[in-house]
Formats: structure tokens, sequence, C-alpha cells
């Protein structure tokens, strides 16, 4: 039987992860946060709650020689929106991932998914293609993360478990924290007030966020192994999501495009290519921007 | 006033490195192994020596915490001859290298070199670039060594310090382990007694071990940061650098090319470009690998 412990259960991604796994029934299903406990009732149904704070290293050795999982779902990290990028936790993060990606291996464990990034690309280099675009990650961020995936690539193959490593590209849909971008541009043109934004012609490969946690379980069950990116495939400028948006609620006037400049080594392009996901696990994201972007107007 | 820690000094190029701080007069230098005490009694001269398992994390940052180093050069690693390409141990030496990057950074450390591999490079992209080579390590230690320059990057970006991270080729010279491939085969020519090789048309980048570490202390005392090559920019095959020895000891007839496969995943070309080290540091290996073999035939 299957042990599948999801980490990060209460972020963005890791919610909908949850909703999928809580759904498919598979074998015994733990979750660890900081808390212990779900944040919305329906996520305790058939799930074990554990606390811990899987940024230190003895206590995510300590829960896996607990849980024992055979199944692990690592989405914990640092991901305060504005912060995260350059954040000094980064490297505690990474620290107590190997810490668990080790306990794992000595636990017996069979199969590790971890949740990487689109910033471990360089950006400079067209759509990123898994095995073939170099990796030259700009912040301390996907520095961290790129450092874990060659942890995990190294230790399973030294304890002969199963990994891939899943690159995210910019997830968008319910459950986004209202400091990022769709939320407030949403609560902005709802509210009709200005909102001060950069030209917004950076092209990014937005992905439905229940899409993205989809085919992070679908990862999770299958047994392919290397970097594999979560995007849609489709990708397009920031201010034509927005420019949507705005056709739908209203307000277009107050999309202040070109009042702020691009972050610091902000790509223009960051743009997923989509067929190795394709070729090997047969799936394609179901949800097009226009039918992601609709559902997040639905939301409260 | 500079407090200089060298962690593997009675490694093979870590023996050298300290005869070169010794000898610089370089404020305070201190050296760590598992005894604490050197193997040969001129390298007790003016270096304060600790004894502490660098593998183990809490070691690892305690020494630090102790020392407070302004600069590190860090060699320790496993490095056992036929064992450490693959070893579990590595990711042990990531654990803790990452925890002495990390204290350094927390004591103020200035300046951190880390000796990483030309293991980390994809060999099959001809001559090796620093940052133009696609990086693809194919053993767990070349997975852990690039995992770790990661990670000191991250640190360093983090907290601000200065790093290097030096991907070393092929060394050979006084020092070199008995088992490696010169001192076997010259052991062998003078005992005329035969040997089996592999083809030895691998074509590879030899570096005087002396040299190498004259380019790690030289990147030590520079402020450059990144990733340096650390070869004589000039290759040969296996077999033409044993048939040079073989044509100064005799014994031509002991070696049986062709006797071994290669190893697995053996590289046929591994090569270094040396322009980034030449234009930045102005450094160029001195030994030519005529010299160099020759004074291999000059040891013990």
């Amino acid at each position: 039987m299957s042990r599948v412990l999801l980490t990060g259960p209460s972020g963005f991604l890791g919610t909908h992860c949850l909703a999928l796994l809580q759904a498919a029934g598979c074998g015994e299903l733990h979750a660890v946060n900081r808390t212990g406990g779900p944040l919305l009732p329906h996520h305790a149904t058939g799930v074990h709650w554990h606390a811990a704070d899987l940024s230190d290293p003895a206590a995510a050795t300590a829960l896996i020689e607990q849980i024992r999982p055979t199944h692990v779902l690592h989405g914990a990290w640092i991901a305060t929106p504005g912060v995260y990028a350059h954040a000094p936790e980064n490297l505690a993060w990474l620290q107590a991932s190997i810490a668990l990606a080790l306990a794992f291996a000595r636990c017996g464990g069979q199969r590790f998914v971890g949740v990487g990034t689109s910033a471990e690309y360089d950006p400079d280099s067209g759509p990123c293609v898994e095995d073939e675009t170099r990796l030259r990650p700009a912040s301390v961020y996907g520095k961290a993360k790129l450092s874990f995936a060659l942890a995990l690539e190294a230790a399973a193959q030294s304890a002969g478990f199963s990994a891939a490593w899943a690159r995210v590209f910019l997830p968008y849909g319910p459950g986004d924290p209202p400091q990022r971008l769709i939320p407030s541009v949403v609560a902005a043109l709802r509210a009709r007030r200005t909102i001060a934004l950069s030209s917004c012609e950076q092209v990014r490969d937005f992905i439905y966020a229940p899409d993205a946690a989809a085919l992070l379980v679908a990862l999770l069950w299958s047994n392919e192994r290397g970097a594999f990116n979560v995007g849609s495939g489709h990708s397009v400028t920031i201010r034509s999501a927005l420019e949507q948006l705005a056709a739908q609620v209203g307000g277009a006037e107050c999309l202040q495009f070109g009042k702020l400049p691009l972050r610091p080594g902000e790509p223009l392009t960051l743009t997923a290519d989509m067929k190795k996901v394709s070729d090997r696990l047969g799936w394609q994201a179901p949800t097009s921007i226009d039918d992601g972007l609709r559902a997040c107007l639905m939301l409260p």
C-alpha cells in the first residue's frame, strides 16, 4: 500500500494537490504544515495531518522517520510574495529538503517529486526545454531550488529511488495569494481603483493552478524521472491577460501600464515547451487561459 | 588581518595548497583534517591545526564558529579512488559543506573558494567553457559537487560574501595516491610488470598538481566570482602520456592497452578551455606535461 506525504498542503498549489490526492483515495495520505491542521474543514477528510517546521532539517528527518512514506510530493518551501526570490530562508529550505530526501531514501521511499521553478532556466534561450535549455538561475530562490534538484538526483541515483523534478511556470487561479498580480488587479478593477503596473509586455506561460496540481500528481504516480515543465504550453503577454480581465469586469482605465519599471533581472520572455510532458505522460493542460481567467472572476 | 582556513590539507591537491599558503605568510593559517595534525612535520610550521570530521554538518559549523575565518579554501570531500564517484558519502559532504558555507556567512566571512570538478560538465560539448558549456554531471559525485556550487552561489548572493568555484580537470604529480592511474603505471613500468589498461584513447587535460594548487590559491586571493576551470589548457590522450613515461623508464611492453573496457559513462574527451582564467587572473599553467611527467619519475 502506498503512503503518500504531501508537504506544503496549505500553499497555493499544495491546496489543489491535496484535493486531488484526497479524491484519488491513494492508500494512506499524510499532509504536514506548521499548524498540523487544514485551512478548510474538507481538507481534513481522509488525511493524516502532522505539525512540523520543514525548514528545520531535524524536524524534516523526524517526520519522515515517523511516517515512512513510499511517495513524497515536496511542495513546501518559502513562497512569501515579494520576498521569496532573495530571502536567506531559501538556504534553510535547501538544507532541510536535502535532509528530507535522504531520510526518505533511508526509510525505503520509492517515489519523490520535487517542486522546482521556471526561474532555474536561462530565460534568454527561447521556450524552455527540460533537457536542452541552459540552466542559469539569477535569484537566490532559483539557485537554491536547482541546487536541491541536483541533490535529489544524486540521492535518487545513490539510493535507487525514483525522482522527478517539476519546474513550475506562472500559476494563477483559485487560492492565489491576494498580494500576487492577478488577485491584486482583479481587486483594483472591481474597486475601480488605479493600479500601477510595469509595461506588462513580458511573455509568460500562465498555468491554471488546478491544472498544475494535476500534473504534479500525475508525475507522482508515474515513474518518469528527471525534469518536467509545469506549464500550459501557451504563452501570452501579461498585458493581454490583464486586459482580458478588464474586458469582463470593466475598469480598463485603472490599469496603468508602464508606471513601474521591470524588476531587476526580470526576463522579457519565460515560456514552457511542453513536448516532454506530452510525450512521456500524455498530459495536456485542460484549461485555456480564457476559461482560467473567467474562473478567477467568479471567485469572491 | 586575514584568517585563512584550508579544508582537506592532507589531500592530493590540499597538501600543495597548504605549502603555498605557508609560503605566502598570509595572516593566520588554519588547517583541518580528521586527526588534527599534519602528515609531514614541515606542514606544522605556522599552521593552526584542528581536528574535525567535516562531513558532519554540526562539526563543520562548530569549527567555523571557533575560527571565524575571513577566507576559506574548501578542498575537503570524499576522494577515495575507485569509490568516490558513486559513494553515498557525497550527500553527507554536500550537506556538511552547505552548513560550512552558511556558518562562514554568519561569522562574517569574506571570500570562499570551493573545489569542484570537470565531472560537472556535459563532456560531449567539446572543450569546456565555464559559462557556456552545458552542465550535466553523470556521477553522484558530479551532481553533489554541482549542487554545492549552486548552494554556495545562493549563499554568497544572499549574505554578500565573495565566492568562486574551481572545476578541477585531471591533476597528476607528487602526492597522487598510489592507486590512481599514473602512480600505478609508473610502479608497473619500474617493476616490468604488465598492467591491463583501457584503450587510453580518452583525451584529457592533465594539470600538474602544484600548478592546480597555485591556481586555487590565486583564486582565493582574487575577488573573481563564479566558476573557473583548473586545467592546463593543453590536452593529450591518456595513452600518449603513459607512452611518454615508458619512453623514459622503459617497459613499454608492459602497457596492455585495450585490455579493459572504458568505465560506463566515461567520456572520450574532457578538456578545459582556460581563456577565462587567463583573462581574469592572468594565470597560465607553468608546467608542461613533459616536465610534469618527468617530475613524476623523479619521485620515490
